[in-house]
């Protein structure tokens, strides 16, 4: 039997895929080998990769004049790449801390060149708002302005697109990629760990603007170029081609159940079931994230005591439902609701909470 | 039908493992969910993690004094982390260039610091000798000494570990890992790309003196330090879960059968056999690999015209014989025995050969 995944990342991933994933683990389409066997080289795989990139750019509707790229190293190696790329001497970058990944970022920049904080909201350094426009407090000379549109750790979530002047907006989008349509034009680079929304670990999508890309450093390492990929569509050496093959069919899925519009209807609908339940009984489940910012990704809440919680999640594992222990570094209880988390799944736990509830 | 397959790499892996692997997909060891969609802080995978680590030391016999990596990016992406750790200002290192691959290495290499040729026996720059131990022009002062120990493209192989001084030996080991035992001791730092002998691609290992992690350059990016990685177990970042769990099933699949020694055993009758098919007509099928130095891992031979080569490519993709196409910076024919590649394959090939001749 199937539980219902509530796991912040690697997460659930739909289950026409899995089936499909394991139907071909021996024969893929009829070659007579696995996908895992399969040359990148090859006109099989060459398929796979290049209808995962064809399905990015229609279902986000990106343009011409931006480079798709599959890259290894996850967001991590990115908060790196960025700067590496963009950040060249007598430049500046600025970064908008809203959580432990902006942080992170800043912290690779910092290393690599000038990068200062431009708004800094969390007095209290517990990350539980978004700045506004008018809390930002950009440089006007600035090569980028770095943003994280998701923060799986404390349940925050941009929901509006920053203005940044002549700044180029760059935003980390690994934890809420693809969970509603939007303006690829508003940014000049995302990027994005699959293992959330679009697939299994391994793998980073970057989008990125083409003149971006001619303008990068040529004194880096020339694996680290973000030129070196965009010129052999991401075949420069041999890429993750199971994670690229699980990302196709993710978005075949996507497509054929009617596109983004569709995923942000069911992503609203399962945010809106679960923050419910939490305001209904407030005094109870307490959600420290101010509601202009709350995620819809990831959703954090606290019992009234650490022994309630721990007690939560034990009953809720044994109740099928697993993964809702928050992190580490924030406690307290966490349940990560990506696209491929059914509005069944929420309702259960919402039940499970009612339930729980009574008894506590 | 399974074909036989002879890709260069990624490349055949062993059925058995495949199978477990289809097995496995949608409920992993009853947890209700894919290896795919577990969380790498969870239970679940960090056993499969330390699994794979585990059985890895023991099948090589890799001592405390070694730390074990599990990173993304490949072997390309070493090409500049071992010269960005290990290089430092002031610092110098030899490279021994035996084909395109150690030409990459070098080229990263002397972006990031000082780096020279220690031996180029190729006067003709086709690639198909390794220099033997005399012939290697060595800096008694340098940092390390990089070496490719198998050469997928030219055929060639390092039958021997070279002497190199008090200069550390680096070796990319990614087309001829775990072929058979070695001697972990002799090399200061391995690394090797997964999706030839041990898994799929989007993973690469490295296994490195503890003392040489410690040393490591700090001013470099916290996600390309070798010492970030081995602190966290290779866990710093979201890891390759589902290749790490292949290579898991890789390695146990090789310890079942015997080990490393029962894999040699097995390596060295296929490439008897196919090297020996070539020597019985060798004025038709002509191998251009020093007889010293010739890969039990690819072999790379010629026919009489580039017509009788692409009709025999032809020829056997019908037969179910795929992936012979030499690499094109190459031509020829290139047939690649990885350890998943089965001696009935490799009869399979010959018979093929035979009957080809006869026609031809």
């Amino acid at each position: 039997m199937r539980v219902h995944n509530f796991n912040a990342g690697p997460a659930a991933l739909p289950l026409p895929v899995l089936e499909r994933a394991q139907r071909e683990m021996i024969d893929f389409e009829g070659t007579g080998m696995s996908l895992l066997e399969h040359s990148h080289r090859g006109k099989a795989y060459e398929a796979v990769h290049d209808r995962a990139i064809a399905l990015l750019r229609e279902l986000v509707g990106i343009g011409a004049d931006y480079d798709v790229l599959f890259l290894q190293g996850g967001a991590s190696l990115q908060f790196a790449m960025v700067p590496m790329n963009l950040l060249g001497p007598g430049k500046s970058a600025d970064y908008v801390l809203t959580g432990s990944w902006s942080q992170k970022a800043l912290a690779e920049a910092k290393l690599l060149g000038t990068a200062r904080v431009a708004a800094d909201p969390s007095v209290d350094k517990k990350f539980t708002r978004i700045p506004k426009q008018g809390e930002l407090q950009l440089d006007p000379g600035a090569a980028y302005v770095h943003i994280t549109t998701n923060n799986t750790i404390f349940g925050t979530q941009w929901h509006y697109v920053p203005k940044t002047g002549k700044a180029l907006l760059v935003a980390d989008m690994s934890s809420d990629f693809l969970w509603k349509p939007f303006e690829m034009n508003e940014y000049a680079l995302i990027y994005a760990g699959a293992q959330k929304n679009i697939g299994p670990s391994g793998l980073a999508v970057v989008v990125m603007k083409k003149e971006l890309v001619a303008a990068g450093r040529k004194d880096i390492p020339v694996i680290l170029r973000y030129g070196t990929h965009a010129e052999n569509n991401s075949l420069y050496n041999t890429p993750n081609t199971f994670a690229i093959y699980m990302v196709r069919n993710v978005l075949e899925h996507v497509a054929a159940q009617g596109g983004l519009a569709q995923v942000e209807k069911h992503n609203r609908a399962k945010a809106d079931l679960l923050y419910g339940a939490l305001d209904a009984d407030a005094d109870f489940w307490r959600c420290p994230v101010e509601r202009d910012s709350r995620s819809t990704m990831n959703v954090v809440w606290r019992l009234p005591s650490e022994e309630l919680e721990e007690r939560f999640v034990k009953e809720a594992t044994k109740a099928g439902l697993v993964g809702l222990k928050g992190h580490r570094s924030a406690g307290g209880i966490r349940a990560s609701l990506y696209n491929a988390v059914s509005l069944e799944s929420v309702a259960a736990l919402c039940a499970f909470m009612r339930q729980f509830r009574k008894t506590a």
